[in-house]
């Protein structure tokens, strides 16, 4: 069970998770202004996280949050929150919000910073080996290339995956296919592997499977419409804690007769071999 | 000067709002995920409640969010603010979050109420008089006609209002007019006033003035495109601390030769009728 830990990271100390308190004041709260950035760990090495950085500070000056902590400094307070919770194979939040602020839509100038860590979320062996269903919803995420806390619509639509025994929420708009609630999708023509042009979040895992697939398979970035996801022949979700996972059904389209295809299982098992020699590496450079 | 008042109402009591804390586990910090409803009072007494109310118990059952408050409850919790801060002519922010959830993207089923008061933001008598300029710029809220909290746009782009010398952002896409950043959007072409068909949210002040209106004019529900705007002959923003506040410039447009025009000012004047009688009446009752 997916359970939030005991110690977080707030402003400038690790803490108690039931003494940290946050004001009703903060734009984070008050006007859904945050930043928000997942990592995670394979053991106890934090994977990508000069990717995850990079991201974070590109949404930090578009939100106009300063300052921002500094790259080593970012990292310390996570093996920090890691370490006091004596966590391995973790999930990682780090939540940059506006902070409290006494004029309304006036930013503070001082960011609150918040980090906390759980366990990874657990995904039954079969997502991996049979496929996943995804099922689609009329949305589009408004600043889609910032990753903010805005997950209004995967939160509130929750119970359409219990009710349609489905695993993720995909977001079409005007018959244009953009992101899950919380992944990207990627989609296979033959040996083409298809990406949404536009108006998404540039995932991390999303972007290391590209520099991985690259070697085996022509990319392209385009639009995906609805009526391209019947000529798919495969099509995978990517995020932080999903890796890749094989998508056979979208609504009550099936893909390749419902079976994960070799393509999307090529790409699985270099990613776990980049995963294995990451690990390792971090290790030692850590030791 | 705006400045927040000394106390707040947090889930069950009003208490002094420096002693009030949010969890970070508050689904509406670490995901965005809450409803605001923001309300004024005139002298004493509390301005259209129940129309304010009825547009967020809608926007509850869309978000989920059980139980809220009952009607007479909220508006009980809402002067208890009003006479802890000792508060006239102020305005009343209401915010009902998905409460502290140990389960990422799970509903927690205990809300977290928050009520606070403020002065009523100064607006200088000329943006009444000789009407204000709006800036577009190309965004489209998602999940429009729920008054959530994100207004991340919003906040983010304030500064281009001081380098423009604009007092509002007029929220534009695909050549289509939505809504303003806090506001929503009204024109007149001859005597047909205009408001925006579709993906707007419904404002208490617009509703108001539509009621007003349909006595003199005639009331026309339609997309509404920037060419649409040449073509206005008046133009005015409606909004619960703005009232109705003319607009003569959009970007490089300029409206009626750049001044405030009969129609509007009819509209203004009824509405302050309104005002004037709905006040006495409150306060009648209330004795």
């Amino acid at each position: 069970m997916e359970e939030i830990m005991k110690y977080c990271y707030l402003n400038d100390r690790v803490m108690p998770l039931n003494k940290a308190a946050i004001s009703p004041l903060d734009l984070g709260f008050v006007r859904g202004y945050a930043l928000l950035e997942v990592l995670r760990t394979y053991g106890d090495a934090l994977f990508m996280f000069n990717k995850h950085y990079q991201r974070f500070i590109q949404g930090a000056k578009l939100l106009r949050l300063q300052p921002i902590p500094q790259n080593k400094q970012l990292e310390s307070c996570i093996y920090q929150v890691i370490k006091a919770n004596k966590a391995t194979d973790c999930k990682i939040r780090i939540l940059l919000s506006g902070g409290p602020s006494k004029i309304d839509f006036q930013l503070s100038g001082h960011p609150t910073l918040y980090i906390d860590c759980e366990p990874l979320p657990y995904y039954p062996p079969s997502f991996y080996t049979k496929g996943i269903k995804l099922i689609t919803l009329v949305y589009k995420r408004g600043l889609a290339t910032i990753k903010t806390t805005n997950y209004i619509e995967a939160i509130r639509n929750q119970p359409l995956l219990t009710q349609r025994q489905a695993q993720e929420l995909l977001y079409v708009s005007d018959n244009k296919v953009y992101e899950c609630s919380s992944s990207n999708i990627l989609i296979f023509k033959q040996n083409d592997l298809i990406i949404p042009k536009n108006d998404i979040l540039e995932g991390i895992t999303m972007q290391i499977v590209l520099n991985l697939a690259k070697k085996y398979f022509s990319i392209k970035r385009q639009d995906i419409f609805l009526s391209d996801l019947k000529k798919a022949n495969e099509c995978f979700i990517t995020s932080t804690t999903k890796e890749i996972m094989p998508v056979v059904k979208i609504d009550s389209l099936v893909i390749n007769k419902g079976k994960v295809g070799p393509n999307t299982q090529r790409l699985m098992l270099a990613f776990h071999n980049l995963v294995a020699q990451y690990s390792t590496k971090s290790i030692k450079k850590r030791r």
